[in-house]
């Protein structure tokens, strides 16, 4: 890894240690780099914020697309202290950064009682047989409103 | 299904209407019930909110958690009007309700244009072969970060 990158992940993981010491939540720190300026930044916030999405990437998401004014973060580079789970994976595919970086793996963070790996597992669990119990209503006009966005002139695409 | 659940479900598609022709954002809605009450709601305002963690769900999670100051969705039901995408799932995961209902499939999502079931299959493809370049980094550091958390005392879990 070169100096640059090793410089940024520092930060990610300075603000890990700053927001565990400083009793945010979680051992995870993140940070947002767009034309070698840190553009957004964040720490998990959990319990403080009493918000469950609240994960050092999603904080951080949501920090550099406030500073772009925009819901994408293209030519973006991410840097997190640890693999994401499933809901930041998401999040950072939505964001759409051009390349991610991670230090500490999934298996580390389960290793010290977090749930990432069992949620991997559970995505590719048929939906019958899922932990939280998960039932389809079908119903007509749901798929309805699907019609309607599909036809919906000036929308804007994400 | 029950006429309970399908008052419920038609609440979120409701919603999944209403954001999208108001131009909040995608066709999603979704609710969160606690003892038969709606304690938190939410639609898809990603291009609104400049936020592309906005979808519908943890709009409602976040908006849930603040009704009931917690980071936990214990005993809540969730009503959703499409499937989670794998953001959205981990979300769920990691606020806890006891069920989850839905509607529209991610497959109804993906034919209207959205990247639901793409991102689905990227969470199984090895990390070097991902579309958004992923590279780990080993730091002994963020390690580090990983065991003064299991040392920590006093410590609030999630």
């Amino acid at each position: 890894m070169s100096p640059r990158e090793m410089k940024f992940m520092q930060a990610a993981i300075d603000l890990s240690r700053q927001g565990m010491h400083e009793g945010q939540g979680g051992p995870f720190g993140c940070i947002i780099v767009k034309n070698d300026v840190i553009v957004g930044k964040g720490c998990n916030c959990v319990t403080t914020y009493n918000d469950p999405t609240a994960h050092a990437e999603i904080v951080a998401i949501r920090d550099a697309c406030k500073s772009l004014n925009h819901f994408q973060l293209t030519d973006c580079e991410l840097y997190t202290s640890c693999e994401p789970c499933p809901m930041c994976l998401g999040a950072i595919y939505w964001a759409r950064p051009s390349v991610m970086y991670f230090a500490n793996t999934r298996k580390d963070a389960t290793a010290i009682g977090f749930d990432d790996s069992f949620i991997y597992d559970e995505l590719n669990v048929p939906i019958r047989e899922r932990a939280i119990q998960t039932i389809r209503l079908e119903i007509p006009d749901a798929l309805k409103v699907f019609e309607e966005w599909a036809q919906k002139p000036n929308k804007t695409v994400y």
